[in-house]
């Protein structure tokens, strides 16, 4: 039989796959990332996780794909740039191949979570389709007819990076009033949290304060507490906003939402569907755009990751 | 020798080329579009002067391409929604195709411009590249790997409509603070017009009235005028907000402006290219993305619709 390995870089661990070709899952692991210690610790890490792995199965090992967070160059497989990693013009792709032996594909983190969900999740019956993932940023990847797009010299599809209110809130890029500070996990909790403390009243404060409240409180008393509902319907708004500037521009087939805010499934996509028929370029007669709830959970990751190798 | 014919559909003319596969002008020609009589009609009219085309050159007629604005469905050549020529659902390249004796291609009349300044034009060194139009609204086509985008069903790349400046400036397509609202011809006419009218003592009344001014007045007199320099310092920002979502998001390898303000030049591209270079995604050291001014001209669209059949 022969199989693939899916590598998933976060900022503590990585997390491994190795499937078939399918999608079918063959076995799972995780280790540290050990960033901390430099680039090569690294990926000796990732190489010992590739061997449990491969102890794990029978078969060929056919290929291996890594999503890894920053700036990509995914050609050379160089990591431009990567701040929560600490690494800087590190060849990635070839330090790993030469551990393993086998030739590897890099990409962006939310590139391959935008490929494994449209080749084996909430996308896999469509042929253009965008992934966003709401966490603490707003990442995204896109799939047109049914291939990744990463923009030119890989660096583009940062879609959280789209300013949707000029002259709004400073974005960790340095310009003002992104997408992803409006539509975060992170910006949801902050919206929560200032909600709860101009609401003394606000049936929140029976469960939460303003320290422990998150992404999910708003949605929990949206039923219950006028301050919790508008904190969602805000919410909701601004990332509409996005969504529909996405859909005009790419016209994809399906907006697929991932991250933990997703969980909250219709109680966010009904509305944001709504939104979008309603404010879609030239309305939704044809070329209607769903928007749903992404389905692979984390593990989109690293089962992109190893179907890099099947592009 | 083989030769192709491109037509360009405005509201009031539709301009035809005779042309080579290399972009070598043989013949030019316009006619009126006539739509207010019907689809019929304006096909005959574009049969017309396809015929008077043909009888110009020798050689043999390869393909017919055809950019046409409003909603189109290049797949089939349909027109499926064109306010301003009053075509609902309409199968122009049938229609066309019927009455020339050859197959013809139909797109959108901004992404035929697009395909023709990629091609001919200043986008001709590259393989990713974006128009943005800066007319009555703003339009735009997206060039990726040297190929047309069209979105979805051929019916995105709307980058007019992408949403900077939420509950902004109300737009025709029904949402709030598109781009094209802030930095279309019309909207730099408009700041002109109003802030004319709030400083009386500006240089442009001296041979302006806030009824006369265009687009080009306050570039003019940027540099003896205050009020007229901060016009265009103002435009110059909301366009740059647009520019640099499109970089974020695609990242070309160069942006051309087209539209009437274009001709201004490096008075727009430069300071343009200084916010791009501050603010694009991850810094300019790697995949710099360029702002030029189309070179094309009017003839973009009419040569962009020949080039569809060379794709």
């Amino acid at each position: 039989m022969n199989y693939y390995l899916g590598l998933d870089i976060g900022g503590t661990f990585v997390k491994g796959v190795c499937m078939t070709a399918e999608g079918n899952l063959l076995a799972e692991e995780k280790c540290d990332t050990g960033c901390e210690h430099g680039g090569a610790v690294m990926c000796d890490n990732i190489a010992n996780l590739c061997a449990k792995l491969r102890r794990k199965v029978k078969g060929d090992l056919n290929g291996v794909g890594v999503g890894c967070p920053g700036m990509i160059e995914s050609v050379r497989g160089v990591v431009k740039f990567a701040g929560n990693l600490g690494l800087k013009d590190y060849p990635l792709g070839d330090e790993l191949a030469r551990r393993l032996g086998v030739p590897v594909k890099v990409t962006n983190d939310a590139n391959a979570a935008a490929l494994g969900e449209a080749r084996f999740g909430a996308g896999r019956s469509f042929k253009n389709s965008i992934l966003v993932t709401l966490g603490t940023g707003v990442g995204g990847g896109i799939i047109i007819d049914g291939k990744l797009y990463e923009g030119g010299c890989s660096v583009g599809a940062e879609i959280g990076h789209m300013v949707i209110e000029r002259n709004g809130d400073m974005c960790t890029c340095g310009r003002r009033g992104c997408f992803e500070r409006y539509s975060s996990a992170s910006a949801l909790t902050r919206y929560t949290k200032h909600a709860m403390e101009e609401d003394a009243g606000s049936a929140m404060w029976g469960k939460y304060t303003s320290q422990t409240c998150t992404g999910k409180t708003a949605f929990e008393f949206m039923d219950t507490d006028r301050t919790a509902k508008e904190v969602v319907d805000w919410y909701i708004k601004y990332l509409a906003c996005g969504l529909v500037n996405l859909a005009n521009i790419f016209r994809p087939e399906v907006i697929m939402l991932g991250g933990g805010v997703a969980a909250q499934g219709e109680r966010l996509t009904k509305p944001l569907q709504a939104i979008m028929d309603k404010e879609i370029f030239g309305g939704n007669n044809y070329a209607k755009v769903l928007v749903v709830p992404a389905s692979l959970g984390n593990s989109a990751g690293a089962m992109g990751a190893a179907a890099l190798c099947l592009e």
